[in-house]
C-alpha cells in the first residue's frame, strides 16, 4: 500500500542570504529537493556565463528554485482563506515553483540553440518520464506529475495557480531579480518584497495587486528594467556567451567532418546527433562541460583549441556597435585575407535575442501582465495607471554588437590590412 | 628592451558584494589577474564542500582573491608615509595578497590528504615555474616572483609586509569571513572592517591595532570563532568531505590494484603516481572532478560508484559523537558481517584535523599574535587585556565524529545485526 | 594676529548609519561644526511632521547636514587634479555643503507660510551676522561669509561649486534621500551613490555625470519619484502639517485679537509682530514649540486648544478626494450649522505646494539640469536620453485632499445634519 | 453595556527600519498606540543624551516600544500551542510589552537620580490611574490594568509572560540592542533575531533556548557586551549626562534658595517639591526640558546659565581618569581657589551606575538567567556551556572618571595655579 505525504515532524530550514531562511514543513517538497535531477541544478549556474563579468555570479539554479518555492509559499499563505483561492491546489503551486527549473541544461542560452534543444520538453520530460521526481510526485497522486507539467507549461485550468510562477510579477521573476542583484552586487535589483506579498490578492485569472501597492510594484518593474541593461544584456557577458556558442558550433562541425578527437566524446555523441535522452540530458552540467572545454585545450583544431582557452582563460572577444551589413561583408573579407575565420571571429550579437523583457502587457505570447485592483474594485492594467511603466512598456530597445579578437587583430603582421580592420571597427 | 609596467590609464573596478567595488590601478595587477593560473581560481570553490550545507557558499577563490588584494590596498593606502612602512614593499604586498592561494587545487583539504599534496609546493611552483603569472612578475624585476614566493611562505625579511597577509588580523581572513558570512547568509561573520582599518598601524614587526580599537578586534575574533562552529565545523560539510576523501581512497586503491577504469584517467594518473607537475596541476579543478565522479557513476565497483552517487546527489553519510575506540572496532565487525566496508563507509572525522583555529597566541607555529598599541606607546598582546578573547584563547574543542551510512545501515535485512548496528550508534 | 586655520593634528570621525563616518580633518569644519547655531540643527527635525507618519523619521538637519558634507567632500575629492576644478574652492564648496540648512527653523514649511519668514533671508543673516558661525567663517578670510552666503544663493560665480549643491542631483538631495530611506524604512530612497560619485565629473559650469553611468542616474530618479510619493506627498504627514498650520494660524489669530494667553508668549512676540531679529530666530526650534503646544493646552480658547492635543497626541485630521469648490462651500455651510469653525476644520491641501519635485528640466526657476557627457565629448540633457526620466519629466501630478475631524463628525448629535455631512464627504 | 475589543478589520502595520514592518491585528493594542500617554513616548529619546555622542540615535522610546511589542508577538507565535503556554495571556504579554516603558520620563536616568523619582512607580499610575491607558485596558476586563502591571513589575503568577519581557534575553533587550545599532550606525549590535525566535521554547519558569541555537545566544551576549562598551557607556555621553544632572541640581539649590527665576517654573514646582502627580508627570517630555534649558539661558545666575548654554550647544567637559581622592580633593581646592565652583565642575562618573550589566547569573537581584534546553530534556544555564558567556559574566568592569571643562582652565589667568590644576589632571 502507498503510503501518503504529510507535514515533517520538525520544520526544516535552509539558511538562505536572499531570504534568510527557506522553510519547508511538507515532507513531499523536502524529498523532491533531495532527488538527483534536483541535486543536479546545484551544477548549473542561473546566470550562465554572468560570472565572467560579474565576479561574485557563481550562483546556482538550485538555490534560485528553492527561492522561487519559498516566495510561492509566502504567497500561498497570504492567499489562504481568501474566496478563489483553493487551498487544495497549495501542493501543485509548491511543487511546480520548486520545479520550474528542473529542464535547464548547461549554460542554457547558448546550449539550446546550438544543439536544437528546448528545456521545456525537457522539463516535461523529467516529470513524467522514468526519474526520481517522477517517482515522488506521484507519491502524491497518479496524476500530480501531469498537473506539475501543466502548471509549468501554463496550460493547467486554474489560472490563478499558473500565476504564481509564470506573470509578469511571479515567484519565478521576484526571486531572480533578489537574488542576481545580491551575487552580482548591484544594488539595482531590490525591491520591496514584503510589501507586494502584502498587497497580493487571489482572483479566477490570476494574482492582482491592490492600487495602493502601485508604487511598489513601479519599483519592482525599475529593477528589472535596471538588471536587464545593468546585468543581463551586459557586452561583457554577450562576448563570452558568443565564444561559447563558436565552440560548440566548432565542436560540431568537427564532428560532422569526421575529425578525430583525441579524447572520447561521451557526453556529446548524443547531441551532436541530435538524438539525447532524458538520461543523457540529465548527466550534462556546467562541470562537464568545462572538462570538455579543458581537454579540447589539446586538440590539433586550433580553432576550437583557441576558443576554449578564449573561454577557460576569459581572452574575451571586443566589440563595437553594428557596422552596416555593407560594411561588416567587407570585415569578413579581410578577416579571411588575414587568415582569420570570419565564422568563428566576426559575430554579430543582438541583445532582442535574449530571453528577457521589461514589461509588455499588448503582446499576445507574452506572460499574464500586471493588473491592478481598485478600491472600487475595478481592475486596471498596470501600465494604464503609471507613467513610469508605460514609458518603458514594449520599448525593446535592441543593442546589435560585433565581436571580434582585437588582440589577433593588433597581432597582424600585415600592416596595410590591419589598418584597413581597424579603420573599420573604429566607426562602431 | 623589457617596457615596464605603471598604472593603468583608467582606473579598472570590479563591483564586489562584499567591498562593493574593488579597485585596480596598476598595471600589474590587471595583467596577473589575466593569468591563465589566476583564471583557473573561478573553477575552485571557496569553501570546498560547504555549499552542500549552506547552498549560497558557491563563491570561488577568484571573488576571495580579489577581496584579499583589496583589503591590502586599503591597508597600504593607510600606511603611506608613516614610519617603518616603505612605499616601495607597496607591489610586492599587493601582489603576493592577490596570490597567496594561487596553488589550491580543488577541494585542495581532502586532496592534498589523499594525494600527499601541498599547496604551498605548488604556490612556489607557479610563482616560480614558467607560467603566465610568473612571466608577468618578472616584468616588475627579475627577483619579484622570488621576493612574492617569500612573503607567502612568511620567510620575507620585511615582516611588516609579511604580516599583512599572514597574522592573526590579516587581510585574507578579513575577506573570508566577510565573504563566507555574506554567501552563506549567515550573519555571524560580520565585524567592522571600516572601523579595523583605520586603526591599524605599521610597526617593525608587523601591523598593529590601536588599543582604542580593541573592541572592534574583539568582534572580529567573535565573528571567528562564531565562523568556525556555524559554518567551518558544520558536521554536514564534514560528512561530505569524508564521502570525498573516501572517492578518492576508493579511486586510488583501484588503480593501484590495476582495476581497468571504463574512462580514460587523463587527469589522474598523475596524481596516483604521485608525479604531479605544475602543468597537471594547473588543469586540475572542481569542475574536472565532478565529470570524473559522473563518469565513474558508470564503473563495476560498487564502492566507486555508490560514493560518488553520495557526493553527487548529496546522499550524504549520517553521523553521532565518537564512539570509544572498543566499541568503533566492534561497530566494524558489524559491519563487514553486514558486508558494509567500514574501511569506506564507518569514519572517524576531527574538526581538529581542519585548518582553523580561534586565536592562539602562545605557540611557536602559530601566526603572529595580534598587539595593541597603546597611548603610552606600549604593545601589548590582545588576549592579555581583552577577558573575551583570552577566554577562547587556545581552547580547541575539538570534536570527533563518526560517520556511516544510515540509510544502508536501515535497509539491512539481518534484523539481530542491524539492532546490534543501530543499539552502537544511539549510544554516540 | 589672527591665527590661520589649517588641517587637524588627527582626523576626526563621527559615526554615521548612512555613510558609515563622516571624516573631517579641516580645523574650519570642526570649529563650524562646534557653533551654537549649528548645534541648534540637531532640535530640528529633518522630515518636520513625518514621524508622525513614519515613527522611524525621527532624525535631524544636524545629521544631514553632516551628510550632505560628506558627499561634498567625496566629489571634491574625485575632482581633484581635473580640469575645471578650482582647488582653491575646496573650504568653500565644504562650507557651503554643511551650512546649507543652517537658516531652517522648526517645522519650516508651515512656520514660513503662516508667519511669512523665509529661510534664505535668515540662512544669509546667520552667515553675515553676528554669530559664533560668522566668526568662524571670517577666520578663513574677511570675504568668505559673503562668498558661503553666494553658493548657498546660487549667485556665485563659480557655477561648478554652486552646482555640488544646488542641482538635480546635488550633495544635498543625494544625502536626503539616502537618509529619510533609512530612518523611515523604506527601501525606495536607495541607489548606488558610490557609482554616482564615480561618475561625476566637473564642467565650467557644473558636474557633469559619464554617460556610461546613465543607469544610475535614472536608478537615482527613480528613487526620488517613489521617494516623493511614498515618504514626501503622504497624507497622513499632510494631516499632521495642516493641524500645525492652523494652531499657528488660530494663535496668531488670537494674539491680534487680543486675547490674553495665560502663561507668557516670549518666543512668540516677535513672530506675532513680524519682526524676528537673527537672535530671536536662532532660539526658535521643535523643542520649544511643542513646549508651546503643551502649554496651549490649559488656554481657554477651544480650538487652539483642540488642536494642541491633536498635534501632540496625534489624533490626526481624516481626508478624502478634493471635491468641486461649490460641495465644498456646501460642506462649510453644514460645518458652520454644526459649530465646526471651517476655517480650521474643513481643509483643501495641495501636494504641490511642497517643495519638492520629480525632475523638471525646462522650467527656469529650477535648479540646473542633470547632464550626461558622452564619449565622443557631447554633452547631454538626462531627459533626451532616458525614457523613463523623460516619462516623469515634468509631470507633477498635483494631489488634492480635503482634511476634516471624522470623530467630530461622527459625534454629531443632529442626525440628518450628520447624515448630510458624511454623504458629501464619501463622495471624495 | 461595554463592548468588547477583538480583532481590526484590517491588519495595521507600521513601517519600522529595524523590523520591516509592525503588525497590529488586535483592536485593544491598536488603541493603546492612540492615547497621549503613549504618544508622549515619542518626545522622549529611547538613549537620553547619546545623540550628542551618536548623533544618529535621536529615536525615541515610542519606535522602541513598538520593537518590543513586535518581538513579543513573534515569540508568541512561535508558542502558539505548544505546552507550558497558555494562549489567553497572549493580550496580557502583548500589552506589557506595549506599555512596559510607559512611565519613562525625560533623560530619565538623570531625572531620577536628582529628583528621587521613579519610573517603575509612574509606570504603575499611569497603568492603574484615570489615564487613557487605563480606560482601553479596562475594556479587556476590570482586572486587566493590574495584570499588565504585575507583568511589568515581575510579580505576575505566570512566570513564563514574565520571562518575556523580564530576562536577559527578552523581547525589550532583543529590540534596543539591534535599534540603537540600527541608529548608532555601530554595526556591534547586530545578532541573528530570527534564529533566536526560532529556538525559543516556553517553559513553566520561563523561555528557554534550545541548546542548537546555543551559538545564536552566545553572539547576542557579544552584541549586548560591545553595545555597552561602545555605546551605552561611551564617556562623552556621559559627560553630557554629568551636564544634565549639574543643571538639575543647581535649579533645584536656586529654588529652594529662594532664588528668582526670570520666566515661570511650571513644570518644575512639583519636582522641586517633590510632589509630582501622574498628571504633572505626563506633562514632562525632553522638548519641554530644552524648553526651559533654553529660558534658563537668559538667568542671572551664571552656573545655571553657563551649564545650560554647554548642553544646549554641545559644549561639553573633558575628562580624564579618576585619581586618588586625595588628589581630587587638592584639585577641589585649586578649582575654588581659581573661582570655579567645585560641586558642578569636577564631578566623579562611574559606569558602574549605569543600568546596563553584561550577563549575570547569580545574583539574586537580577533578572531571570538564560536557560539552554539540551536534546535530553536537561535544562543548563547559558553561562555553564559557554566559554565566552562565561567570560564576561559578572564582570562589571568599573570605569570612574573625572569630568572638568578644560576650556575654562585653559583659561585661567593665574599661570601657577593652572599648571597645577593641569599637572594633577594630566595624571588621570
Amino acid at each position: 500500500m502507498k503510503r501518503t505525504l504529510g507535514q515533517l515532524h520538525e520544520e526544516k530550514v535552509f539558511k538562505d542570504p536572499v531570504h534568510r531562511y527557506i522553510h519547508v514543513r511538507d515532507e513531499l517538497i523536502w524529498k523532491l529537493i533531495g532527488t538527483r535531477e534536483f541535486q543536479r541544478l546545484r551544477r548549473i549556474r542561473q546566470l550562465g556565463t554572468t560570472y565572467l563579468t560579474f565576479h561574485g555570479a557563481e550562483h546556482s539554479r538550485f538555490s534560485h528554485s528553492l527561492g522561487v518555492y519559498e516566495i510561492t509559499r509566502r504567497i500561498v499563505e497570504v492567499f489562504k482563506g481568501r474566496k478563489h483561492w483553493n487551498e487544495e491546489e497549495r501542493m501543485l503551486a509548491l511543487s511546480a515553483a520548486l520545479l520550474h527549473d528542473i529542464g535547464h541544461g548547461p549554460f542554457s542560452h547558448s546550449f539550446e540553440k546550438v544543439f536544437g534543444l528546448d528545456h521545456e520538453y525537457y522539463t516535461r520530460a523529467i516529470l513524467l518520464g522514468n526519474t526520481e521526481v517522477n517517482a515522488i510526485l506521484r507519491l502524491q497522486s497518479e496524476d500530480f506529475p501531469k498537473k506539475v507539467a501543466e502548471v509549468i507549461e501554463k496550460t493547467y485550468h486554474d489560472k490563478l495557480v499558473v500565476s504564481l510562477i509564470s506573470s509578469q510579477i511571479d515567484a519565478d521573476r521576484m526571486d531572480y531579480l533578489l537574488r542576481d542583484a545580491y551575487f552580482t552586487g548591484v544594488s539595482y535589483g531590490n525591491f520591496d518584497l514584503e510589501r507586494i506579498l502584502r498587497v497580493m490578492r487571489p482572483m479566477e485569472d490570476g494574482a492582482v495587486i491592490k492600487a495602493s501597492g502601485m508604487h511598489a510594484v513601479e519599483d519592482y518593474i525599475m529593477s528589472r528594467y535596471q538588471m536587464y541593461w545593468q546585468v543581463y544584456f551586459h557586452p561583457v557577458t554577450r562576448s563570452a556567451e558568443v565564444i561559447l556558442s563558436k565552440i560548440l558550433h566548432r565542436a560540431k562541425h568537427l564532428y560532422e567532418a569526421d575529425y578525430t578527437f583525441q579524447q572520447p566524446l561521451t557526453h556529446f555523441h548524443s547531441l551532436f546527433k541530435g538524438e539525447v535522452t532524458v538520461e543523457d540530458y540529465i548527466r550534462l552540467d556546467e562541470g562537464v562541460m568545462q572538462y570538455y572545454f579543458q581537454v579540447w585545450l589539446q586538440e590539433e583544431d586550433q580553432i576550437l583549441r583557441d576558443l576554449c582557452r578564449r573561454f577557460l582563460d576569459r581572452k574575451l572577444f571586443k566589440y563595437c556597435d553594428l557596422l552596416p551589413m555593407s560594411e561588416v561583408h567587407t570585415l569578413a573579407r579581410y578577416f579571411k585575407e588575414a587568415g582569420i575565420d570570419p565564422r568563428y571571429y566576426l559575430v554579430i550579437d543582438s541583445s532582442s535575442d535574449l530571453p528577457y523583457d521589461f514589461y509588455r502587457p499588448g503582446e499576445k505570447e507574452e506572460k499574464l501582465p500586471i493588473n491592478l485592483w481598485k478600491a472600487n474594485g475595478d481592475i486596471s492594467e498596470l501600465s494604464t495607471e503609471s507613467d513610469v511603466v508605460e514609458a518603458i512598456s514594449g520599448k525593446r530597445r535592441t543593442d546589435h554588437k560585433l565581436y571580434y579578437p582585437a588582440d589577433v587583430v593588433d597581432g597582424l603582421a600585415n600592416q596595410e590590412l590591419k589598418q584597413k580592420i581597424k579603420q573599420l571597427l573604429h566607426k562602431g
